[in-house]
């Protein structure tokens, strides 16, 4: 189109800041501020919204349920206002087609409402359902620079890790989508690892540029909220083959599965030749995952496991973790199985979610509006 | 959010295809195909859709009527469905504040209908309200390799001319908010300059391997149209200084200015020392550029003109020159100036345009939606 000129300066002392976020100490102050926040929870719910995000890649196993899922949950029943975004956009940042995602999607749909995510509560949505919050990658996209987007570190490994190949637009991008995703509804509170970190400093960081740069809708405060990251220990869940848990080595026990099928996946499992069961992750990782999965399916602490198993070997330790698993799971798998035999239902689950969604985000999208003038 | 994994890979024939896109050979082709559709134009008007877009980054001057602005009105009084698009978010790509965007915006408007177009028959909308439009930014970011954007030739000269300073992320992904503002409205003809031919092409590349990747809403045909060029032969029209005629150097002769405001323009504008007036574009550049200036505003051929000025030096020239534009551009002024007192006329027509684009992106998102699977 018409006319092109000069690229805006952006400070670097910034970007220094964002590739510093995993750092030890800025990590120490997280984490310090992280614990603040669970407090204050307890005491105002209601001074919160919550988001997190999933992308439907595949099955939802246990690693989320104890990583994640359960979190959603429990912040909801405390009386925090809970957004589950399905990421379905996110897909497409680093694979070649979209897969079967509608399937992806209800059944993650399904995961959430069965775990006891409740939609007359929370929102659920999809990120494809929501231009409005979309469109904010725009005004969000002048606000960073390329190095920036290269130095964040998540970027930067993908980089990496993708030597020779060809990185997308939209993987490069990535850290200002999530950031459109996370301050165009408002969240103030993103659980979120460690290593996610540095894309909630991406968010604040694009939250404040907006309101030096742009300005304001209302004097009083600026357009975005300053979402703050709630630091999750998850209990770390290996693969049933030992290695780092994953949808796509095949290593999970998925919420969907029946009992049977947890049986055999279990049966397979990976242990060692000692028959002596023992709680020791550092020199018996196979086992001790076992057991801690075990315990988190509320059989006891995993010493106390192993010793009741004693000498019985690892047949029974897996006797005793199917049915710790089966057990637990039992009323959400009872659950899910009927909600997916409802697609209706959740479809209409889904369409309120992105009613809601749309709703918040045109209320931003026009205070973004009127904060840069352009209101006509 | 969850999970990360590795990119894609996209073949670099489409890049080099891209970086070519301005050598002889493939302007020759897009010249002989540019004249292939004027002719087509008297013919068959209803099969095209075109779309320009403005930056409103100033007031419109006589360098954009010639240029640009005179072509609208001819091709929508030729039949053809006219889209102008007011790139207000582009506005950004290059800077670090929206200047008094408001005020420029209604003034393009004011422009666009004092030129002649039609708001019955042609759409005028603004970039910033239509989200459906501009969240196709999305799927297209996962259609381009982060190389291609920095091969594009004029993300490649910016990129260049900003040595040292740094680059926005807005500004790397322009080539593909360019395609999205394109390709959403299924516009197939859009004016360029033969320095935008690597927009067009990275628009054509993007719906094409759209359909190649994510596939269709209907078998027999591909979700987007392809855009084509419409090379335009503007006459080049020099600055009142003899530079290059730009908004921001204060060269121009605009559109709303009075004929009080020409005159005193005019009579400011770079000559030379002969006292004899001669049609010399080479030897002479600032003479022969007001006799260009005043043969456009209907005054007969240059060399004629400067016949008739003869040895009656500058002075007569810009007389002559101050006449011909005053004359030429009264009735347009007048509409404008009875256009710029109704504001309440503007805001309507902008968002009667608004409101017609955003109901074709719908239609072209969930068109999307289905190519991708991601209905519900």
């Amino acid at each position: 189109m018409t006319e092109q000129n000069p690229a805006p300066a952006t400070a670097s002392s910034a970007e220094d800041a964002l590739a510093r976020s995993t750092d030890e100490a800025s990590l120490a102050r997280s984490l310090a501020r992280s614990e603040q926040i669970q407090a204050d929870l307890d005491v105002n719910p209601g001074r919160y919204r919550m988001l997190t995000g999933v992308r439907p890649t595949g099955n939802m196993h246990l690693g989320h349920y104890f990583g994640t899922m359960r979190s959603w949950k429990a912040i909801q029943d405390r009386g925090v206002d809970t957004w589950i975004l399905v990421a379905d956009y996110q897909v497409i940042t680093d694979r070649d087609g979209v897969g079967p995602i509608r399937e992806r999607v209800l059944s993650l749909v399904a995961d959430t409402l069965a775990v006891g995510v409740d939609p007359s509560r929370s929102t659920v949505f999809a990120h494809s359902a929501v231009p409005a919050a979309n469109q904010l990658i725009l005004p969000f996209l002048s606000l960073v620079t390329e190095s920036e987007l290269h130095r964040n570190p998540t970027v930067k490994a993908e980089l990496e890790a993708t030597a020779g190949r060809a990185m997308s637009g939209l993987m490069l991008t990535y850290p200002v989508h999530q950031a459109a995703d996370i301050l165009f509804c408002q969240a103030n509170l993103v659980p979120v690892g460690k290593d996610q970190l540095p894309h909630l400093e991406q968010a604040r960081l694009i939250a404040q540029r907006f309101d030096r740069r742009y300005g304001r809708a209302v004097k009083d405060h600026p357009v975005f909220r300053r979402p703050e990251a709630l630091l999750s220990e998850a209990p770390l869940l290996l693969g049933l083959d030992g290695e780092k848990m994953s949808k796509s080595r095949h290593n999970t026990i998925e919420l969907r599965m029946s009992a049977d099928e947890t049986a055999a996946v279990l049966k397979k499992a990976k242990t060692d030749s000692q028959r002596v069961i023992t709680f020791d992750p550092a020199a018996r990782p196979e086992v001790s995952n076992l057991l801690t999965l075990a315990s988190l399916c509320g059989a006891g602490a995993p010493e106390q496991i192993a010793e009741s198993i004693g000498d019985a070997g690892a047949g029974a330790l897996k006797a005793l973790v199917t049915e710790a698993v089966n057990e637990y799971f039992a009323p959400v798998r009872a659950r899910r199985a009927e909600l997916v035999a409802d697609e209706a239902h959740l479809l209409a689950v889904l369409r309120q979610g992105n009613d809601r969604a749309r709703e918040v985000a045109q209320t931003t999208l026009d205070a973004v509006r009127t904060a840069m003038h352009m209101t006509y």
